[in-house]
């Protein structure tokens, strides 16, 4: 494909030139830029697909990068990146050192702040917009939400936050008929509903905008006219939400039409109260394969464009997981299964469809999902909640004091835990294991492979721990087959050199060390450690932890400090991410990065 | 006073039994009875005077421990534990081993789950009942929740999932026209807005049991007529924000009603969708000095009941922080400060009321208050976020996502760090510490006195740090004159023994080993660690860390793995609080309990 407009277009204001015919074929070049790029590299699709037209109307009302533009979650800002000057680059989306997946205010000055987590932008644009005024700066900023994000409570709390002030602060609703999954909630009730009204301030506003143009008189008139008017309004469309939340509700607008979002925009910028523009889009709009079935267009890997993705995905701890539950579940009409918007993401399908009245989408509401999930507990029920590990950080404070202080039987299944690549730092699951070891009554599980995952959900189905269960992204490395019922398993070397690990990289270090004298211990239930652990550890004369994970509060901490206190004389060494978050990267190129692949651990146990 | 009618009530069925001329009695009788307990003991008194007759309705028209009422905060359950067989028991209020300040599964079986955080009620309450319809039990489950709570992104995800499914839930908002300070936030003026209505859906549902009371005919007929009324009543009364999220909407009522409530609470028994039945309630209610001032009379120390409590306490902490600040922002204009509701608990008054534009109350909505916060700093401002460590456990996704990968330099005043006290286990600021060190770019000060603490907040409002400011609840212990801005201060003693600590409990380090031959080092900023400083503890022979914090990932256990890394041959002994909850003791008696009080020290380091 030529990209005769879009190459050209270096900033907003070569987008604001073109005329009508031109910023159509720059729609259809963005898309074509899109669906190269995203075929190829993988990425998130059926968003930025549905956000085009909105993006170039956003750049035409607005001035970024003086107005702040922020979109939600940040799967939507392909177009955006695209016309703010990382065309040329824009091969290298989501590769090492390349174009990231969502906002970084490392890469160009008009991302604002750093996205990638769900619900944050009215309240980061919010912030920026204060601070404009009280600097007494120009422009303003703009939050772009989308209604699968506007279920999450930190949207709420903004909304509630802006609504009592007199701001001319605007949100953008980027109300594309879905989440990540199927939009659920009461929310989604009343957006629906909006979406079915006529619209109306439009045309109020052309009135007015016409009544403002006729000199001296005008003005007051208009004014007038237009308090009648509201109070018509009023009295033939019920109030809504947003209008309750005491913003100025514009729309909807057809989220494909850029003249007419346009116009709304600059209207919008005249009220001297927060608005609320709610924008229709087709999530996939122009390939057909994702309109049609956007929810498998959401992220996706490379695929051939002519045939669509392919389903059939390569099998995935996130599968096993999902499969094993439902199999559970069968016979243990306990379990019910909980997830925040992930239900195809943590490999909920299945579940989902075969125990309807045991499976709940609560949403994109972590905090929810924590404490339903408790509340289920309490009750009586085996609550699994499946969740990333980057987004159950959302749950942090529910953990602690709605499972942990009362001992509640919750059980997490932390799908994405480690390094999970080309989403970068907002995604890394790293956090995890140090946020939730530092909770009393937490049981944490780190399995290395399918199987052991199987029994390990098998097993806390069964007991009455508040526990966590963390895998991976994607598929095992290399299956051994042994059993690791056991806290951890030796595999015996000769020399009184250990390396120990967990989860993923376990067969890295197995593969490692396998034809060399050091012995390699797998750690399975990860947390708490046992004396006895401690023990069999101080025999060694050196010890190597490999952690893939963060290394400030890790197991290998605990481990050192456990072996401190208990008088090791022996060397200790940490391999971990030490103080940084993980960039954009292929899995393989940061666990090498880090000292996780086979050569690398070879090099730090001495054994190459 | 004489509890005649109070000390007979052993449980609900108690209370049942009552007429009306009692139950006036009763509710006097349990105000007596807070009022002599709290202001002997302290504790929250005005929510608590607030919700007597609520409690009492509740009691009547449900059937607790059958069905569980969760008390949002838990700063109101007082009534609750009187009239659920704790009256006997409930001079040890807030004492250690006696009864608690919040509801407490381990207490009573009357208290389904543990509260104590803000916002939490909905979500867990929804999550029991749910287990009781899929285990076939009989009994409902019941939240009841302040205005205040309502802000919180928690209660919003609660009610979104809740208000999409027909269920007889019921969730009570106990409306005081103000949360811990003042009601803030656009969701404030739509419940004002509520409570103004007249009373409607009282009669009609009078008219319908009516109608019902008539055989054969009258089903159908009252049927009808509830149809009819619907369309009518929809078109007099707009559409209010519950019945948005598919609530039916009960009230308003006068939460000092008890007849009235308690019918209301029958009829929300009998429909089929969700229900929010609105109770006015006066915080406060029978005691003059806290109606006319709540926020002086939300948690209050021990008191004189004719005199009222004493507003010049003592000087503490959080008073230094807000002065301080509000001293800097004089000539600083980027100085902004933000609470979560907490503006007196966090010594912003004087603040508030100087820097109206720079300050702000974005009610209970930690979320927001982070994302908010990095929003200002990313705009130029220098916002300092104030909030109790163990609330800002609800900002941890945000600190890591909008604040370290960016880095942006947003500050946190964290009050209540370390051991509070009476609140008990959901109040303890003993996570922050580790949930911070984990995250990068984070910097972290633990100041152990006044003057430490103005110096520190200086010093962080002139850098360009993300960072962390964390001291205790109340007054510095004894101060010592000496200069703190470098990282750690070394005290040195002669023999090769040195004991490390922070925070408050540098004082009792520094009593203990002031005559003795040991070293005391206090570190200022707590993280990062620098090697200079490992360095320096490498030459004892004999290392005790004392920390008021958890022990899993806190500093203790970051400098023994990198002593241990370092090849560190000496002995290593931490003493910290180790996977367990601190329950309700006062401040000295946990810190002895912990080891933390000068005896215990000498004794720890073998200088007794």
């Amino acid at each position: 494909m030529e990209y005769k407009i879009l190459s050209k277009i270096k900033g907003p204001a070569d987008v604001k030139k073109l005329n009508n015919e031109e910023l159509n074929c720059l729609c259809e070049e963005i898309r074509g830029k899109i669906m190269e790029t995203v075929s190829k590299n993988g990425g998130h699709l059926a968003s930025n697909l549905g956000a085009v037209e909105l993006t170039v109307a956003l750049h035409r009302a607005f001035e970024s990068p003086k107005d702040s533009i922020i979109f939600d979650v940040g799967h939507q800002c392909y177009a955006h990146k695209l016309i703010t000057g990382r065309f040329d680059r824009f091969d290298t989306l989501r590769t090492e050192g390349g174009i990231t997946g969502f906002m970084r205010p490392s890469e160009s000055e008009y991302d604002p702040v750093v996205t990638g987590h769900s619900s944050t932008s009215v309240s980061l644009a919010y912030g920026i917009y204060k601070a404009k005024r009280l600097n007494d700066e120009e422009g303003t900023a703009v939050a772009v939400i989308g209604d699968g994000a506007l279920t999450g409570g930190m949207a709420f709390e903004g909304f509630n936050n802006v609504g009592r002030n007199r701001s001319k602060f605007i949100i953008v609703l980027n109300d594309n008929k879905m989440s990540i999954s199927r939009n659920v909630g009461a929310l989604a009730r009343i957006t629906t509903k909006l979406r079915n009204r006529k619209r109306y301030h439009y045309f109020k506003f052309a009135l007015k905008k016409f009544l403002v143009s006729i000199p001296f008189i005008g003005r007051a008139l208009s004014s007038f006219a237009f308090a009648v008017k509201q109070g018509l309004k009023r009295r033939i469309y019920k109030n809504n939400i947003f209008e309750s939340f005491g913003f100025n509700y514009l729309g909807p607008v057809d989220g494909h039409d850029i003249k007419k979002m346009e116009q709304l925009f600059k209207i919008a910028q005249k009220y001297t109260r927060p608005s609320v523009v709610h924008v229709i889009t087709t999530k996939g709009k122009g390939y057909a394969f994702a309109e049609n079935s956007p929810k498998n267009y959401h992220g996706v890997s490379p695929f051939d464009v002519e045939k669509g993705c392919d389903s059939a995905e390569n099998k995935s701890f996130s599968d096993v997981a999902g499969n094993t539950l439902s199999k559970l579940a069968e016979n243990n009409k306990k379990i019910c299964a909980i997830t925040a918007a992930m239900t195809n993401g943590t490999g909920l399908g299945d579940f989902a469809s075969k125990y309807k009245s045991r499976f709940f989408d609560v949403g994109i509401a972590e905090q929810h999902a924590v404490g339903f999930a408790s509340g289920l507990a309490t009750g009586g029920m085996i609550p699994f909640f499946a969740v990333y590990s980057s987004f159950l950080q959302r749950g942090f404070d529910q953990i602690v004091h709605d499972c942990a202080i009362a001992n509640v039987p919750v059980k997490f299944l932390i799908d994405r835990a480690g390094i999970v690549g080309e989403d970068g730092e907002s995604h890394q699951g790293i956090f995890d294991v140090s946020y939730l070891s530092l909770i009393p009554n937490m049981n944490i599980y780190s399995p290395s492979f399918y199987g052991e995952l199987e029994s390990v959900i098998e097993r806390v189905s069964e007991n009455d721990e508040l526990c966590a269960v963390r895998y991976p992204r994607g598929c095992e490395l290399n299956p051994i087959d042994r059993d690791f019922s056991e806290d951890y398993t030796v595999f015996d070397g000769k020399s009184d050199v250990c390396a120990v690990t967990y989860g993923r990289i376990f067969s890295n270090v197995y593969a490692a060390t396998e034809n060399s004298s050091v012995t390699a211990v797998k750690l399975n239930k990860i947390y708490p450690i046992k004396d006895e652990l401690i023990e069999k550890l101080s025999n060694f004369k050196k010890i190597v932890f490999f952690e893939e994970s963060i290394k400030s509060g890790g197991i290998a901490e605990h481990i050192a400090s456990r072996l401190g206190e208990s008088g090791y004389k022996g060397e200790y060494k940490i391999c971990a991410i030490n103080g940084e978050f993980v960039p954009c990267a292929s899995v393989s190129s940061s666990l090498k990065k880090y000292g996780f692949d086979i050569v690398s651990i070879k090099k730090t146990l001495g054994v190459l």
